[in-house]
């Protein structure tokens, strides 16, 4: 099979490999905007070959959309213009949106939503990792508005590559990754800037930070072109979610203001159920 | 050298195994209150053989404190009482209070006060690691106070481990780690439980989660009895923090609310500055 993927960032990068690796694809044609992309993903050889997008959808049998969510309101319906039978992927972190934005395509069918729920820090063709996706999970959402043969594909496209699949329609989508994905991001912005504020008066402050800071921190590395986009996108959920977020932050606040230890205590140990779902 | 540590947890215990293995230590006597610890310890032999606190005392050339740092009040007076010529250092990550609870001990120039800046969300003996504290910082504080031979003992000690040493006076020593530790614990904790409750709802949330959530709330699996006497103890530095924190992220909420996604990203480029710290 030739895959076309646009957008050789961490996503599409990785992708591009583990499509090669699998043996999924003969051919991967990579299409990006960005200059530095097209000869960073040759280099790096991610690709067979980069091309322009109108190229790359006449010469392919499905193609990836690896781009940024706003990009993608756009990209989509270009790409469903120009498809006859092939199939057409996106990899977005939200759904509703993406899904709205081609409802009344003629090519609507060809066009199966995914997520696969898996990422880094890091972006840009040098953040492409051999074996990101591996026993993660993919999210398909909306099946049933898209060709029966055109989800079987993608699901053995995702299988190809050691992912799990589950589905879930848009609007669940878009709520479960506000809370298990953009939330996390929000904390780890939030709390650098917090930490960054406090460092212009205490020059050495980062010198003692532990691996806990970094695990808590690590995804403010994270491109503000992919996440502005997905919190503009997701607005009313993770807006929700953020005053869930705020309104613990404030109880916690309040049991050490009125010196509740017992009560903060049994909160902590609410939250120790995570471990429950973490290893 | 024969060292006791009183506290076999997950920083006594992996205190006990670099000891040993860098040959810094030629005995470890364990001490601890909770018997299933004392069982443990022996089992894993993290130790070379446990005592009761008093016999421990007389038989150590140094005494490790590695209990939660509300026991450390108490203890830390209750052991320098029974010293005479013999070191004694605690592993606290608060230090304000702990240099506060002796200062006007007869043998207080004997206590070293000490922070290992490493450790992991899990506790008890069996959370022991070899090789924790390997590249880390320890912070020792208020060095003035402490006789100078008892001082130089302890940097070899943790130099012998494989940590970088820096000094702080306690009070900054609270404030640096409220930013870069004890924040990032409850930020961990609320998110924990901001996602806990809305799995009452829907229970399939945490399949999809990704290795950026579990990265983000991996804290909230630490132990309760660890770290509520730490946030009562750095209680003022911890709520300045708090505040800090909890107002970025109702700027972001604002900023969201108003649909302000430049200022929104102008914030998180700034945000992203924190690679320039972790690696």
């Amino acid at each position: 099979m030739t895959i076309a993927i646009v957008g050789i960032g961490l996503i599409g990068g990785s992708m591009a490999l583990a499509l090669k690796e699998s043996g999924y694809a003969q051919t991967i044609i990579g299409v990006d905007k960005q200059v530095e992309h097209v000869v960073k993903a040759l280099e790096l050889k991610l690709v067979d070959k980069m091309a322009l997008l109108d190229d790359a959808i006449n010469q392919s049998d499905l193609i990836i959309l690896a781009v940024p969510v706003d990009g993608l309101l756009s990209l989509l319906p270009y790409v469903l213009d120009r498809i006859d039978k092939q199939i057409v992927i996106d990899v977005g972190s939200t759904k509703r949106p993406i899904v709205e934005a081609v409802k009344n395509h003629p090519n609507r069918r060809r066009f199966v939503a995914t997520h696969p729920m898996a990422g880094t820090e890091y972006s840009g063709p040098e953040a492409a990792v051999q074996g990101l996706f591996t026993g993660k999970y993919n999210v398909i959402c909306d099946a049933a508005d898209s060709d029966s043969d055109a989800v079987a594909t993608v699901k053995e496209l995702y299988e190809a590559i050691g992912m799990k699949i589950t589905e879930l329609d848009s609007v669940s989508h878009d709520v479960h990754t506000a809370y298990i994905s953009h939330i996390s991001h929000i904390c780890s912005f939030a709390l650098a800037l917090t930490t960054l504020e406090k460092e212009k008066e205490a020059n050495r402050i980062f010198e003692l930070a532990s691996s806990g800071f970094a695990s808590t921190v690590r995804l403010a590395k994270s491109s503000p072109e992919t996440w502005i986009p997905i919190f503009r996108q997701n607005r009313e959920n993770i807006l929700d979610v953020l005053d869930e977020y705020i309104n613990n932050l404030l109880k916690f606040k309040g049991l050490m203001l009125s010196d509740s230890y017992e009560k903060f205590q049994s909160y902590l140990k609410e939250a120790n159920d995570i471990q429950r779902i973490l290893e």
